[in-house]
């Protein structure tokens, strides 16, 4: 199973040597995407010039092999609360192209500057699936899904200080909203949100 | 906005009168389907004759105004660990059908068992998305998670004791299962699971 | 000091008999408002007919002696997001009147349905000090402070479940806000929000 | 809105490239007062030279652009418990300042050595909202807040260790307090605190 | 070993009739001073004329058997920040006494109102060691510890709400004391505290 | 006591002066095997050329001296849900070992791809006890645990990030598994669940 | 599978109409042990006069079907610190017994009296696997793993208050406990103990 | 007041310059003894040659200038479970040998070999007052003060990992002992309970 599906390869726990021997294993033993999370450059480094065209992504830390990726269709909002949510919010958004997604970006519209959001009701109301990143209080997820009626996968991160907790206060926050129709990941879970929102974009019309 | 969705009133911090009052007058206002969670059956006693067809449903404690629903389409699977993760698997079931939803149970599957689940997995893969409530340890989404293709939703209950936490352990369970396509919810919502299922199940197809 | 002050006491960890005693004696030495919180119905039964004007606020739960009042003056706005925030608010509400503070009130406005709370940004605007109560995940606050530059008092309401503990989500989110001029007061302390609201009201003109 | 407050940036998430590119838009865009707040000093050297009069400030690590600052009006007293809650302090005062405030300060006066504290009381009087900056056992906001009858805004630090939790302790301390008139703030969030006082201090007297 | 000392009994666990049959044993095979804990007054009314003079406490829910108990010396000082902390302390004063402790008591002297405890300063100095019970912020025992130079015990009580946490926002305050010489005691463990006073208070002078 | 057991020292709070001192003293007063963990390579490189024959193991970070070890009997089986828990999974090994275990190992067979499981049920069926090591959401033991009738001894390990709270997750998610037969050690613990295992293995036939 | 292994309804989240019905058919499709944890009286009363021989545990709330247990042998020892942690070693005994398990046992030799303890070495050392159950510090089990060379199951209580947490202490206690050879299990899980112990007791000899 | 007692400097949250300058200042107005606690050495080598005798403790990080120290008297006995509790227990010595205190130590005396304890009971029953420093299951406190009748320090400190929280399972260990007659400070507070210990031990015989 998981044809059509992206393999993921998480990099954080393994040694760079570990890394690259799994993806080249994986990029021989399949023809679809393949992707490298929390991957230090070093690790793209070694994959390059090794018969594989490996791009590698620094703000979000990806080694990505863009090949059998389906055409894109369907929406997928990718939005953010502040400029420090974008690494995750980019590797959500990977994941989501190479699941087939057509990809939007809405960056930098948290809720202490409604105006910023409200001024893009289109885009929002455009959506198929939206994924919302956000840490400090974490509210944005709430007031997106209050405006729309398509899920909303929300996404904590760790951005923030003190009583934040390393994302603890957003992840809380996006779990107690107001607002139904929200799926939560786990704290700077680009990777999962990206994911999630792959799937629903492309599972509805099989 | 909002047509076509069903009107939730939650009434758990609401006095019996408060919570019949915003039924009745939510049932005058609109024509589509209402529902009354985590309500007493003191608010049904007070809604019955009072020229609205409300159900009440003793298990999940809910009071249901079934009108306007859609015809039901699609397949929502809901599925639980143990007996007792019953009564919020339910809430979830019923709110994915007012919203339109074919819904169907797999109950009493928890991994301690894993037999139990590898019985049913025709019924796992017709899905078009997936409820899990479970309590305990949490295991389960990450399980099923692992045997499909489609979006899982996943409802940690507050069902154990000790390091339980009324819910805590499979939350976190859950928020960090090594599958992909995972959302989460709030110990023990229902609603929100059945609300987002609804809104996947239906989204695909505009 | 503390003269035009209010006297307060606090019932919730004494026995009826010594909230009333205690009650009945700050009535006898002092000419000032006077007020008992949490406090049982008990508590102003005993107080009746004993030669002070006490009323009783049973949404509140508070024992209240109006006299000696300020003329009111400024505005304080007491916001809150959901019904059940209600009877938290009113504490704060009545704590600002025994200030000296005219004290408008604005409810039900949580985020998820934000228009409305953007049909009332009037109300917000001619507000001198506000006051926010809101449960689940309090990111109500965060959206009022980004809209107004007066300061806003925040007070997380133990309103919600699972994930919430009783508040401590809300308390985060407000913590966290990434809206300016926010202070945050301790869950469910109406009292206090409503004593530094009647502070700030007043301090401007001495 | 927002006319004669500071525009502020939180630079800590942000990479120099960033936060220098952000604080020069700023700068052209506006006419009033700037600031970034936990600058490495490499935000600042980036900015010299490049037509606007930046300066740093070595303890708090703030950007700071004093233009189109109000003249210094009212009374913030700023006062810390000690040597180590300095930095946030400074964070707090500067930020009063660029919104017109006047400000006094009273540090080291921790509440194990009363007599520090008690023989300030004209100043503590003096004041028209007092921000009070505490780490270990947070208890100083309490004991200033007994003593006045201005709004007190309170700051917990990350001073201290073990069962400090890196500030947790003095921020229950703060919102527990049983002085009433205390709003709290974030961990060591400063910024807020100075943000929050500003807008007191200048409120009153519209 | 242990002679001298009383034999406690912590009924709290136990089932009526265990706690009465331990005490009576107690009673039989010692001479010395008995208590029971946490007793309900069933506990008492089960021991009456069973032979032996036990006495009960109603504030503290103790059951008290004063025999052998030494002349009484030294002094332990027993202090309260709140008349809710009432009944820990007198759990505290019971346990000295039975130590042979001369035991004075200040009560409601809260750091809010820091003239009530400054007004005792004669007190504060006469005592060999001091016994400080507080909860809501917990700050009085920081306040008591640096005006004098014996041993503080301190004991957090689970009185207070929200962020308090049952005790432990006071337990937090007191183990994070900018004074020294404090040793904390388990949240409303009045007893703990009154032994480790007695202790003290005796030790000394062998 | 404790005769034919390893000898361990525990070398992450200790110099490596210390360690290596320690480790000299142990191997010539016993007779028995000797193990350091934790241990830095700087300790191995100390211990050459001193007399004994020490080995490295690079990935758990061991310092091993193989004597008198019983004959291999019995079957400890050792099981890891991925390639970050490999360490822990070793230390358990190592220590199993070096109590008279054979030992067997079954790795990256994480819940999220069952199939990599279930494709060993004789392996796990041909086990006397059974050594789990998981991180993330930690499901493993509970679905192993339902497989067998033997006791599983299971690490939660810190592999995870986010709401994984190094560890705890997977923690509480083993402290809660709904199989029977299940003991966990602390986080990362794998010396101490190797010699549980050890014990169990050995203890049947005495 | 599991055959030998009693059958074991946990009914704490059952009706007793539940628990009753599913503990008759485990009675008729099973001739092995059958037990009822958490099972208020009711349950045993309607299992009365049903065609089995249930039996009812009053101080443990169990329901027990004593048929086809295998002939005691082994040699399990049940430990407890304190008369209330009672019914949570009696869940465990019963549980042991009902596998085959010889069970002995030795109660009330908490650490604060040493001397209980060592007392009884003899016990101690007879014993092929030892479980110890204790709340308030939960040292109990450190000391006992110290002494002996077999496998220690520890049981956390929620017996203490305050910072207690409901048996967090105790279960940190033990996790962290110094000596090796120890498998804790959640708190106040009696059975979970019991089933460990009387796998390790059997398990040896096959 | 704090006359004979010493001045204590602590040096963690200040920069070099500030600890010396401080440091130089309290040595010119005093005469009697004086510390710096957690000082790098750094601190110690801009202190030579500045005309004071100033020592630096390489184990326990501390500055000390020995000067009117009084004459020693009592006993305290210092006791450690582990070799890495080291320097938090001299720093405990350290300052009660300033404080008049004889002190003598008894270290690596952990519960898991409690041979290594009861061979020692002499010089327990010799000690007016007790100091214990343990880290992982901090289970040492609870059998000292089972085996003596004085006074007894705890100091959890923050050796071990994983569920061991820094050293929050030794101090709720402490807090919640069965034992009476133990005071507790906070995780690696080793001067807290020195001074504690000191005035408990000059206290007795004013
Ligand atoms: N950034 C990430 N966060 C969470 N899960 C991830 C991430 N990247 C990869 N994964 C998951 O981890 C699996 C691979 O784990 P591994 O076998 O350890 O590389 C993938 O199949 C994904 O399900
Ligand atoms: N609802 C409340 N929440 C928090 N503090 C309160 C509340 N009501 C009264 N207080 C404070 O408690 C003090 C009175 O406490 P007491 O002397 O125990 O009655 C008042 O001066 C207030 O500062
Ligand atoms: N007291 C208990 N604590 C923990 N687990 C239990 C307990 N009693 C029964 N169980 C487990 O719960 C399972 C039965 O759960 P259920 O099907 O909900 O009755 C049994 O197979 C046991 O593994
Ligand atoms: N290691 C330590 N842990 C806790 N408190 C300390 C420590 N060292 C010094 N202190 C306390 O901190 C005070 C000095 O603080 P400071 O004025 O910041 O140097 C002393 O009077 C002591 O009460
Ligand atoms: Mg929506
Ligand atoms: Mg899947
Ligand atoms: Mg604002
Ligand atoms: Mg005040
Ligand atoms: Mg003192
Ligand atoms: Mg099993
Ligand atoms: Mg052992
Ligand atoms: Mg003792």
């Amino acid at each position: 199973w998981r044809q059509g599906l992206p393999e993921v390869v998480y990099c954080a726990g393994k040694t760079v040597e570990q890394s690259v021997a799994i993806l080249l294993r994986q990029a021989q033993v399949g023809s679809g995407p393949l992707m490298g999370t929390r991957a230090p450059r070093a690790v793209y480094d070694h994959l390059e010039g090794r018969g594989y065209d490996f791009e590698y992504d620094d703000e979000a830390h990806l080694v990505v092999l863009r090949r059998g990726v389906p055409e894109p269709q369907g929406q997928v909002l990718a939005v953010s609360a502040g400029t420090a949510d974008g690494p995750i919010l980019r590797e959500a958004e990977v994941t989501a192209e190479l699941m087939g997604a057509k990809v939007e970006r809405l960056i930098d519209v948290g809720v202490a500057g409604l105006h910023r959001l409200l001024g893009h009701l289109d885009t929002l109301y455009a959506a198929r699936v939206i994924i919302v990143a956000a840490g400090m209080d974490g509210a944005l997820p709430s007031v997106i899904g209050g405006l729309v009626d398509v899920p909303v996968i929300a996404i904590p991160t760790s951005v923030g200080y003190g009583a934040n907790f390393a994302g603890v206060a957003p992840l809380l926050t996006m779990l107690n909203s107001c607002a139904a129709g929200i799926g939560v990941v786990n704290i700077d879970n680009g990777f999962g949100a990206g994911y999630l929102a792959g799937l629903i974009n492309r599972g509805g019309c099989p």
